[in-house]
């Protein structure tokens, strides 16, 4: 049974297996699996053949249990399989590389025979071209299991006592990273989706960057050790604060855990004991397992982490689904729920703060009387920004004339309902108009506009307000004032893969509006391009290049760049600030999402190497593009030249306030 | 008019330019060109755009020549445009880089108008980020015209005197490998096939490996300066012996010369003086032009090279042309001229060799008059190793006894014929039969074959003898005895680029036939698989891995890995070998071309750093395949998983010696 309940999150980490040590001789499987099930574990991860077999001509497969012992669900769902430790693809002897390559193709045969989702690969040797070849060729004749390629999280030692090599296949003679193992199997196994990680969590962890990284892998479960649990004073099994974290990470990024060694701990059930009342084995008094207060130690983390805020589960359906700007569910979801995006409060809040800062700039206390300051809210939608422009003019006890210019005639209807509601007639007027063929009857002291994309300037704002500012005095105000775009270097091989799938260069050249979940941020974010309202330099350009290096930190080791996420922060005016820039992001703001520039082969970055970057924002006549670029540690192609894959065109909704 | 006349030589570095240094003002490019041409010059590499112009609104370009000054097929044949060498693309000078990018932009626009073959850019500075992003644009949009990037030979230090910066645009502060630029501009441009290499040439010349790089490149021109000519005991200028080996060997691989800069040599027309007789400015009594003496001595260079050997002309039209095994342009070829593959005149004798030590090594002098060998020809075709067999039979004065066994009946006439014609009646026996229905009357003393691939067992040998063995006495001899196969890494840019234009991964999982001509070998070749003949152990398989790791020269740099060359050595009989490997290759033997084996894509080797390869051969009961893949210095995909893009499969010709 689950962990616990977590409002929101259904995801696979609610779920706790058990790894089965010895090989459960004589068809014995099916007594384990009812053990575990009834000591409230999810799932087993055993072996399915005994561990003494190697091949030979005529030899029958020993396996722990025949497909008929359990039914087609029991296999399916509660048990992963384990591939027999002692194979070794990469050994010098070559009977020894050839007795392994068969085993392991007949193991895995066997295993997706009796339907289980997935199988658990020994940890390669320090050297793993072979053992890459031959699960290579495997995944290309899978269907639905996943492989799982067994890793110690920690950079690892030898570890010679004999319980610790049953469990953890690990001959290794000094420190190796485990992660540029993993990263040179999935490179030879070019990326392959149904390659996952287990990761061995034993007492020690390294540093917290090098950790980080694996967030952006396909990690699915981490297998950890109960020589990684301490006592306390109660005697009872429990985890380091770093441990604790750590669990925490995993259940958030939806990776299962899996308990594993000789209990250390021999004590009765905590008062939250979870056996009572189990209907499958009440009458057989089972035995406690051994392992079940580390269960109730990892069910207690679950239940005591914070339930997730509103927000998180409104927009847990978008976590890491790519958000295709050719295909905008964003824009569907907005037909839908045009309310709900008005109501994002906070967005609207630092609007009507900037407003009022505005207003009282324009009009000095003298003047309140006397003073009618004009704004213009372009691209007025259903009114939103009209209605906060009306409430910082009250606020601030300033006169103010609106106009309201939108070309959309639906959303025109419900701007006079509003207006007339409101008895905002002396105060508004609304222009129902394509500000082309607009004669603006004056100039305006305030310009006022919404047009920012995850990336600031990605859906044209420069473009729209350099139309717009016609209509302003030499001396208004634009608001926003400016915005700036950031990158970060990332690792996000769940999105790398969904583009893969495409199998097309055009989707590997387009930015996408997408909610990063299980990603590996590498460094912070660093500012791209930065634009300014009203520009009336002669010589503007909307073009810009900016070169940017990124050092990663010291203590991380190597890492894989699948791309780039993007964000912006706006100054709307003065101080007043809006914006999804993770170290500056306007808390609770639910308007925007990053955006994430992938590269076509994600680049790998050496321990201690910087990455520079390069990005260019192009205008031509009819449209303008991103196009980019990874100069160091080694060159990528520019990517979307001549805005060939993706790019933003003039449209009807920026035609309106083009000049 | 060409340097010289060279048997079989068709190429483009008969051709010699000179480069134009000052701006022809007042359109007076139809002059220098018609004494550049006048005086043996076949065109000219000249500035098109007045260097002093920066773009200005409303501005003209100011172009050398209109269009019409010359006609279509001069501007065509006989110009190639020099971009202006004042464009700096990654200035830190914003205005600087806009205007570079619209001169470099207006001057290719007219470049194409002209319909000029190829433009020269200038040099890139150190960094190149953004001079690589507007070419790349330029080149989605170019057809026919390529651009040159020129580059310095030579590790640059800063050249500052005023003269040297007019000819070579080179301002670097410190020693750069310009390859390493060339390198970066070429990832970021993705292998464009337009993007070709204009090399400077000056006095000093970095070492030999570091240049051999460049011949795996697609180097299009050498711009041989003045500065690098010595002056020999007449006065007459002269280059060092490196100088003219380079020479050569850009002769050799389709490079052109250009020779560029000021006279240092004043001396009268040579006794070879080619100005006698020209037709098209005999009137004007033409001034000699100033660099005719260096073309002098360029074009002694050319007459003086060895003429090219027979077999060099018969396979020219080969040169790095890829014979896909799905389309087998070798098969077509040996239908046509089967003779000419018959008189292979050195493999047979190397055959006759063997065969006759193994007649005296089988039958002892003593034994002459009483032992008769019997010898089986394994795919004896139309009879080539038939007579060898007889004519090692009659030198060693041995009586033997030949099965010819072939199963096409087109051959079988022919062998028939043969055997009459020669009066082989009672020698030899022919057998017209599938081997797999065929029940030998006896067992062989000797069983020859000729079923080697380029890579040794790449046209399943292996696999044919295992059949054919069981025709063979205990004690027999298989001729041949064994064989090898070697790889070397290689770069092959236009190799690349031919199977890149495929546009999918299965041409980057195949192996290709082609004759190797402008490529780089980085290193010796290793040997990859060795299969010995007859082979009676039980457990014996035609399965093979091999790990390899290639040590670079120190003296290199680094360099990109477009894939690996491979070959075979083979060991007829004790000392007598046949093969391809370069280092022991058969002279004058022209039955085999070389192997390619490509990378999807090329992996730079940095400077010093090894390369770590990994093959594997492998068997399935209907096929046989490689793969393989680079694990050092970074990890590439397994290259052709399952034999899913390339094969061997055991077709007719192989079933008929299959037990």
């Amino acid at each position: 049974m689950p962990l616990g309940q977590r409002a929101g999150d259904k995801s696979d980490s609610r779920y706790c297996g058990v790894e089965v040590l010895d090989f459960p001789a004589g068809e014995g499987l099916p007594a384990v699996l009812n053990h575990s099930l009834a000591s409230s574990f999810d799932f087993i991860l055993a072996p399915l053949v005994d561990p003494n077999y190697r091949p030979a001509p005529g030899a029958v497969l020993p396996v722990s249990a025949s497909d008929l012992v359990l039914g087609p669900a029991q296999w399916s769902n509660h048990v992963v399989g384990k591939i027999s430790e002692w194979i070794d693809l990469d050994a010098e002897d070559e009977q020894l590389r050839l007795d392994s390559e068969l085993t392991l193709k007949q193991e895995i045969a066997w295993a997706s025979h009796l339907s289980l989702q997935a199988c658990v690969l020994p940890a390669p040797r320090r050297s793993c071209g072979n053992y890459a070849r031959v699960v290579n060729q495997i995944l290309q004749g899978l269907t639905n299991m996943h492989l799982w390629l067994r890793l110690p999280l920690e950079k690892s030692e030898p570890m010679d006592d004999d319980l610790d090599k049953v469990k953890n296949n690990n001959h290794m003679n000094e420190m190796v990273d485990s992660w540029e193992l993993w990263n040179s199997f999935r490179l030879l196994c070019d990326h392959s989706s149904q390659l996952c990680v287990a990761l061995d969590i034993s007492s020690t962890l390294p540093s917290i960057n090098s950790l980080g990284r694996w967030f952006g892998e396909p990690v699915r479960a981490a297998i950890l050790q109960t020589n990684a649990f301490l006592t306390n004073g109660r005697g009872y099994p429990c985890l380091s604060k770093r441990h604790q974290k750590l669990l925490t990470g995993f259940f958030n990024h939806y990776i299962q855990v899996i308990l594993s060694g000789r209990s250390n701990h021999n004590v009765p059930p905590v008062s939250e004991g979870v056996l009572l009342g189990d209907e499958n084995h009440t009458e057989d008094a089972p035995v406690r397992h051994a392992l079940s207060p580390y269960l109730d130690y990892t069910a207690y983390l679950y239940r005591r982490m914070d339930p997730l805020p509103e927000q998180e589960c409104f927009e847990i359906n978008y976590r890491d689904f790519l958000q295709s700007p050719l295909q905008p569910l964003m824009d569907n979801l907005e037909a839908q729920t045009y309310e709900t995006f008005e109501k994002d409060v906070v967005k609207y809040t630092q609007y009507q703060r900037a407003v009022a800062k505005a207003l009282v700039d324009r009009v000095p206390d003298d003047a309140v009387s006397t003073t009618r300051t004009v704004l213009m809210v372009v691209g007025a939608g259903r009114g939103p920004l009209v209605r906060v422009s009306l409430q910082a003019a009250e606020q601030t006890g300033r006169k103010l004339k609106v106009y309201a210019v939108e070309k959309n005639p639906n959303a025109v209807i419900t701007l006079h309902s509003l207006i007339k509601l409101e008895g905002w007639e002396s105060l508004v007027t609304v222009i129902s108009s394509d500000m082309r063929c607009w004669d603006a009857p004056e100039k305006a002291d305030i310009l006022v506009s919404e047009l920012l994309g995850s990336f600031g300037d990605n859906e044209l704002s420069p473009e729209c307000l350099d139309g717009a500012q016609r209509f302003l005095k030499p001396d208004g105000i634009s608001i926003p004032s400016s915005y700036t775009s950031f990158i970060q270097p990332i690792t996000a091989s769940k999105l790398h893969n969904d583009i893969k799938a495409h199998k097309d260069i055009a989707h590997f050249e387009t930015a996408y509006v997408v909610k990063l979940h299980r990603i590996a941020t590498l460094t912070p974010p660093q500012q791209v391009f930065t634009f300014t309202h009203p520009n009336f330099s002669p010589n503007a350009s909307n073009q810009r290049y900016t070169k940017l290096q990124f050092e990663m930190p010291p203590d991380m080791g190597s890492c894989l760049v699948h791309g780039f996420a993007g964000y912006f922060d706006s100054v709307l005016y003065k101080d007043v600030h809006l914006g999804i820039e993770p170290n500056t992001a306007t808390p609770n703001m639910f308007s925007w999402f990053p955006i994430f520039f992938p590269l076509r082969k994600p680049i790998y970055v050496p321990d201690r190497s910087p990455i520079e970057v390069h990005f260019w924002r192009c205008c031509a006549p009819t449209k303008v593009w991103y196009e980019w670029a990874v100069t160091t540690p080694t060159p990528s192609p520019i990517h979307n030249s001549s805005g060939r894959s993706y790019w933003e065109h003039e449209h009807d909704r920026f035609y309106s306030i083009y000049n």
